[in-house]
C-alpha cells in the first residue's frame, strides 16, 4: 500500500497530484529547486525536501538526489508529473531498482515508445494505423532522398527522440531537404542528445486528436473519449477541448478501440494518451503515445467525472479497475486555457517576475489549476506555464462563453500573460464554428 | 427580452449573477454602497451605480434609489439575489408598476408566503404535512396559554414576518411562556417592525431538509432534489451537503412531489425551496418556503448539472422550462461550507479588515463563489459571509476528503475566519457517520 508519495515535479501539476494524495489519505513529499523554496507546491506537500540548484538539470532532472530524497523520507512512490523525467525510462527502471514505485507505466513501455521509430513499428504491427513514412531511422542525407522519393512531398523530419514540437522540420520539395535534414539533426542532438531521425507524410491541415486511456496492471484497458488539441502555437498545445466537434460516434469507437489497442500492443500500466493526426477526410494516423500523465487530463476529468491522477495511483498500487468501458459517458463540453507568463507581442517571451495582484475566476463550472499567488514570484528557469483554467458547460456554446466570462475575470498584473491572446481565439469565428486545425493559430490569430 | 440586469445586492451573491448574466450575454448593472466601491461585485459588472451610505437601510435596502438606477441604466430586469430585498413583495411591486422585471415570483407569493402563519394556512389546503400549531397568530398572552395546552411542549414561538433564525424562541414548560411570548415579539419588532407571532410544536432532534423547486410561467415545476441543511448555529446555516443521507428513493420522491404541489399552490414561478423539518420517524413537516435563490444552490448545480441562477433568468425571460422531470438526475455528492470572516474562539464576533493574504484553493472538483480578493478591506456593516466553499466528489466519503482538503490549502489573513471551525464538523465521526440533526453543532462542536 502506498502510504507516502514524493512527487518529482514542480508548478501546477505538482500541486495537482499533491491535492490527489491529500483527499485519498496520501502523505506528500515535494521536491523543489533552490528556486522554488516560496512555491505552492513546497508549501503545501507535508514534506519538503530541497533537491539541489535553480537550473533544471540540477535539480528537476537530478534522478539520484530524487531518489535520495525518496528513501530519506521514507516515501514508497515517485509520482512523475509530466515533463521532467516523466518519460525517462531509467528514472523509471531506477525507481524499481531502489524499491520505490514510478507511478507510471514499466520502464520498457516508457523506452519503447520514447523511440518514435521503435514506436511506429510497433503501432503497425498492432493494425493501428500509421502516417506513410520510412521503414526504421534515417541515417544519411542520401537515405532521406530516396525515403522521399517513396513518401512523397511534403513531408516531415523528425527526431526520435523528440518531444515537445522539438526537431522537426516540414519539407516541401526536395531543394529543401538537404538544410531541413541538418538543422533537424543538429536540433535534435543539442535537445535530446540523440540525433536519429526519421522521416513521415506531412498531413496537411490536421487535426492533432488524442486518445486518452487508462489500464491497470491485469490487462484491463478503457478509453475515456478524446480531446482535440489543434490549437498549437509552434507544437506547443494552447487550447483544448473535449469532445472534439468533428468526431461522430462511431469514429470516436473506432478511435477509441484503436487506442485501446495500442496500449495493449505494449502491455499499458496507468493513464496514457494515443496522439492522432486527423485529415480532413477524416483519417486518422498515429504519432505518438504520452506515457504520462497530460496537461490537458482535466478537460477528460470534467466531461467523464473519473478523476486521472487518482486513478493513476490506485493501478500502481495494484488495484484492479473499478470501471468498465459501458460506464464511461462524456457528458457536456471542456475546454482548457493554458495561462502562461509570456508576452504575446515580444514573440512570447517568457516574462517571470512577481505576480503584484491575483484575482482569480470562480463560480459555477469554472476549475482552477495554478501554481501562483500574489505575491509570488516567478522564476525564469522553467516552463512559463503558471496555470490553467478549465471549465465544463452542457454544450460547447457554454462552455465558451463560460471561458470567455473567466478569463476576463482573471486577473495578473506585474507580470505579462497570454490571456487576452486566449481571447482572441474564443472570439474567433471559425473558431466558434469549429473550422480549425492544427495552422489554425499561425493562419487566423498571428497573421 | 431581458439584456441588461440590475443585481441589487452585493458580496458573492451579486458575484454569482454577474457572472451567469455574462455567460448569457446579458449586461450587468452593480449597485454599491458608499463602502463597497472596492467589492467585487463592483468591479466586475459592466456598469457601477453608487445607491447611497454604507448602512444597508440607506443603500441595498433603498428601494427608489435601486429603482432609479435601474431605469437611469435602461435594465430591463432586476436580481435581487438573498437577503436585503429579496423577500420583499413591495419591492416586487414598485419593479412591475415602473416596468421593470423582478427576478422571481409575483409579489402576491412572496406577500404570502413571507407571512409563516399564512404559509402554513395555504400548506395545509394544499394536503401539504405542517407542524401541529395554532391557526393563524396568536394576539395575546393569554390565547398563548390556550394554545400551548392544545399543542404541548416543547413549542416554538416563531414571528410572522420571520427569516434568518430572528423572533424565534424555544419553550419547554408553562413556567418559560410570558418571558419568550415577550421576547420573540420584541425581536420581531425590532428585526421586522412586525411583532405578529405564532406557534407550533417544536420537533426535536429534527433534520432540516429542504427541496429545491423551479417553476415556469405556464404551470410547469419540477424539484431538484433536496439538500441537508440540518448543520445550524442559532438557526444560520453553516455547512449543507446534497444528497441528504437518511433519504431513501421513496422518501425523496414523496418530499419532491410534495414540494411541487406546494409551489403549484402558490403559483410559483422561477426557483425556490420548501423548507420541512424531518423527524426521527422520517416524518416531515412544512417549515417555510424561500420565495428566492439561496445561499446553498451550488450544491444542487454540482449534482444536477443544472445552473439555477440562468434557470432563474429564463423564467424571467418567458421561457418555458427546458427540463422534464425525468430529466434530473443527482450525480455523486456535494458540500458546501460557508466561509465567513468571524472568529468562533470569540462568540462568533465579525472580522471585518483587511485581506492580507490570500490563497484560494482549486483543482478538480472544487468551486469557489467568493467575493473577496487579497488587499480587499471587509467593511464591518454587512453580513460576515465572505465567500462559499463548494465541491463535488463521486460519494459523500470523496467530497468529504476533498472538502477537508481544499479548507487546509484555504489561506486568508489579516481577518479571522471559521475555516478551523468547518474543520472541526468535518473531522466529527458522528457527522462522517451521518449522525446529525439541527442540535448537533451546539451539541457536538461547541460543547
Amino acid at each position: 500500500m502506498i502510504k507516502k508519495v514524493l512527487i518529482a515535479n514542480r508548478g501546477e501539476i505538482a500541486v495537482r497530484v499533491i491535492r490527489a494524495c491529500r483527499e485519498m489519505g496520501i502523505k506528500t513529499v515535494a521536491v523543489y529547486s533552490e528556486a522554488d523554496k516560496d512555491a505552492l507546491h513546497t508549501q503545501l506537500a507535508d514534506e519538503a525536501i530541497c533537491i539541489g540548484p535553480a537550473r533544471s538539470k540540477d535539480s528537476y532532472l537530478n534522478m539520484s538526489n530524487i531518489i535520495s530524497a525518496a528513501v530519506l523520507t521514507g516515501a514508497q512512490a515517485i509520482h512523475p508529473g509530466f515533463g521532467f523525467l516523466s518519460e525517462n525510462a531509467m528514472f523509471a527502471s531506477m525507481c524499481e531498482e531502489c524499491n520505490i514505485k514510478f507511478i507510471g507505466p514499466d520502464a520498457e513501455t516508457i523506452d519503447m515508445m520514447g523511440n518514435k521509430a521503435k514506436a511506429r513499428e510497433v503501432m503497425k504491427n498492432a493494425d493501428v494505423p500509421i502516417v506513410p513514412g520510412c521503414e526504421g531511422t534515417i541515417d544519411s542525407l542520401e537515405e532521406a532522398i530516396n525515403e522521399s522519393k517513396k513518401i512523397g512531398y511534403p513531408l516531415m523530419i523528425k527526431a526520435a527522440a523528440g518531444g515537445g514540437g522539438k526537431g522537426i522540420r516540414i519539407v516541401y520539395s526536395e531543394n529543401d531537404l538537404e538544410m531541413a535534414y541538418n538543422s533537424a539533426k543538429s536540433e535534435a542532438k543539442a535537445n535530446f542528445n540523440d540525433d536519429t531521425i526519421y522521416m513521415e507524410k506531412f498531413i496537411e491541415e490536421p487535426k492533432h486528436i488524442e486518445i486518452q486511456i487508462l489500464a491497470d496492471n491485469y490487462g484491463n484497458v478503457v478509453h475515456l473519449g478524446e480531446r482535440d488539441c489543434s490549437l498549437q502555437r509552434r507544437n506547443q498545445k494552447v487550447l483544448e477541448e473535449a469532445p472534439s466537434l468533428i468526431l461522430t460516434e462511431d469514429l470516436r469507437k473506432t478511435m477509441g478501440e484503436t487506442a485501446v489497442r495500442a496500449a495493449k500492443a505494449v502491455n499499458y500500466k496507468g493513464v496514457g494518451t494515443i496522439e492522432f493526426l486527423v485529415d480532413k477526410h477524416r483519417n486518422f494516423y498515429f504519432m505518438e503515445m504520452n506515457t504520462r500523465i497530460q496537461v490537458e487530463h482535466p478537460i477528460t476529468e470534467l466531461v467523464t467525472g473519473i478523476d486521472l491522477v487518482k486513478e493513476q495511483i490506485q493501478v500502481a498500487n495494484g488495484e484492479e479497475l473499478s470501471i468498465n468501458q459501458e460506464d464511461i459517458k462524456i457528458e457536456g463540453h471542456a475546454i482548457e486555457c493554458r495561462i502562461n507568463a509570456e508576452n504575446p507581442d515580444m514573440n512570447f517571451a517568457p516574462s517571470p517576475g512577481k505576480v503584484e495582484i491575483l484575482i482569480v475566476p470562480g463560480g459555477n463550472g469554472v476549475r482552477v489549476d495554478s501554481a501562483v499567488y500574489q505575491g509570488y514570484n516567478i522564476p525564469p528557469y522553467y516552463d512559463s506555464m503558471i496555470s490553467k483554467l478549465i471549465v465544463h458547460g452542457n454544450t460547447r456554446e457554454e462552455a465558451i462563453s463560460k471561458m470567455k466570462r473567466a478569463l476576463c475575470e482573471y486577473e495578473i498584473r506585474g507580470i505579462d500573460t497570454n490571456i487576452d491572446f486566449q481571447l482572441k481565439i474564443l472570439n474567433n469565428e471559425n473558431y466558434i464554428k469549429g473550422n480549425f486545425d492544427t495552422g489554425f493559430i499561425q493562419k487566423e490569430i498571428l497573421k
